[in-house]
């Protein structure tokens, strides 16, 4: 395996493989690897005959009181993940290398972007499209592989990808779960264990809304509001950043009653990490 | 010549070339093309293997009170001079083929498109970089030729380009301009003969301007102002935008005393069209 460091070398490399007529998969990622990622890689790998996995802890997309320093890092663990699941090149670039001193240009959208994550994270999404721009660019991938967990930013890279027509494809990764249903993430190391406890109440609330829906036939945003307020209230540490229901692709919200495809997403605060989860329902028609 | 409309067929064709190991070359336009359209023709190709020009009256980048209906239009006349030039392809896409319907994605860029025309035209460049980051992706060129004449805009694309990491090199191709100086634009066509010819007093304000500093050593912009406002006030139908005095490349004005390389550049209101011209100029040190 590769370890690149420049946006140069990336580059370069990317270019040759076009040249030797070879795919390329590109799994971006900040690092921290666990099953979630290592599920996306095996699905890149299934789709392209060489996979890049990328390692940058992107400044641009975190605000000023969120958890930049914070955010766990072990890259010579991430290195060894890459390399066993058979990853091509890991692209683990300095903030240097990535961005100007005096960078100046952003990808925006402020429609899927303002509602949901976007709230509470108004710079977010726009750190996230720029930097997933730039890594286009210098991986120059046919396929590129995002986890599902991430639900609106998956939408919003499939909006930027239709949009600013890049030629790429954009595969979803199913969400990868612990044990306990908590689904993983890097941040759930920062947990104490208590909190860790209590992290299923993300899971544990969206099993109920879907159960209330799919086999009691409930589509009413507010009595599934006061069904999920029950199991929101066994978790003492957490507080609700949103509980939204909205249209599975555009992420309009539903304000009375839930129809077709919806994306029920799900955001708490607790001491340490802000988690998130969601699951697609369909109503039964 | 090969005429392509849709961005589905120019992208696989750009694909198609890459296989073959061709470079392509890109000469964006809006049409209704002149002596210095074809010149960047050349430029493209004695750098690159097949020429594509697009020809696409981008409606992002016109204000609502601006241009767009009345911006000259002759699409055979533009097919015969690609064929005429050489050309491989002509990318003549409708705006349905470009935007879809709620497309929601723009590249932007706050500080280098904040002034000289940025100023007037608000959410112009927001538009060019979102057009011409889409057609980058679709024709997939190795070089993309773009004239100096319009200065602002080369300068935004060539940071568009550093900032995301575009894998193309941008050629500037010099000012073509009339006998009489005007400097070479479709919108020419747009002015009565009486502003027609006032219209040579863009070229002939920054003709003074240049022999002031480099002749007369002036470098003082207040002094360089009012030997300007004397060749502009010759031409009775024109109203001036803006004569700014900035850095090259980073477009921040002289507020004092000009150094080093500076751009002058100079938008006029006529009655029909707003046009553009610029010169850069080295301060003898």
């Amino acid at each position: 395996m590769k370890i690149l460091q420049t946006a140069q070398e990336m580059q370069s490399w990317s270019r040759e493989q076009q040249r030797q007529a070879k795919t390329i998969g590109l799994v971006p990622t900040m690092g921290y690897l666990h099953e979630g990622h290592l599920s996306l890689v095996r699905l890149a790998n299934e789709q392209t005959d060489v996979v890049v996995v990328s390692l940058f802890v992107n400044p641009t997309q975190f605000g000023p009181n969120e958890d930049l320093d914070a955010y766990p890092r072990d890259f010579e663990r991430d290195r060894l993940a890459c390399e066993a699941a058979g990853v091509e090149v890991l692209f683990a670039p300095q903030k240097r290398d990535v961005y100007a001193e005096d960078h100046t240009v952003y990808v925006t959208e402020e429609v899927l972007a303002s509602g949901l994550c976007g709230k509470s994270r108004p710079i977010h999404f726009q750190g996230v499209l720029t930097v997933v721009a730039k890594l286009f660019h210098l991986v120059l991938p046919d396929v590129a592989v995002f986890g599902e967990k991430d639900a609106q930013q998956i939408r919003l890279i499939r909006r930027m990808v239709r949009d600013l027509n890049f030629p790429i494809r954009i595969v979803g990764g199913p969400i990868v779960r612990e044990a306990d249903g908590v689904a993983m993430s890097s941040r759930n190391t920062n947990l104490s264990s208590e909190a860790r406890n209590q992290a299923t109440v993300l899971s544990r609330t969206l099993e109920v809304v879907a159960t209330c829906v799919e086999e009691e036939g409930i589509t009413s945003v507010q009595e599934l509001r006061s069904r999920a307020d029950a199991v929101l209230a066994t978790a003492s540490l957490g507080e609700l950043d949103y509980l939204e229901f909205v249209k599975d692709e555009s992420l309009a919200p539903f304000e009375e009653e839930l129809s077709g495809d919806v994306l029920v997403a799900i955001a708490v605060y607790f001491p340490g990490a802000r988690l998130i989860d969601n699951r697609v329902i369909t109503v039964p028609s």
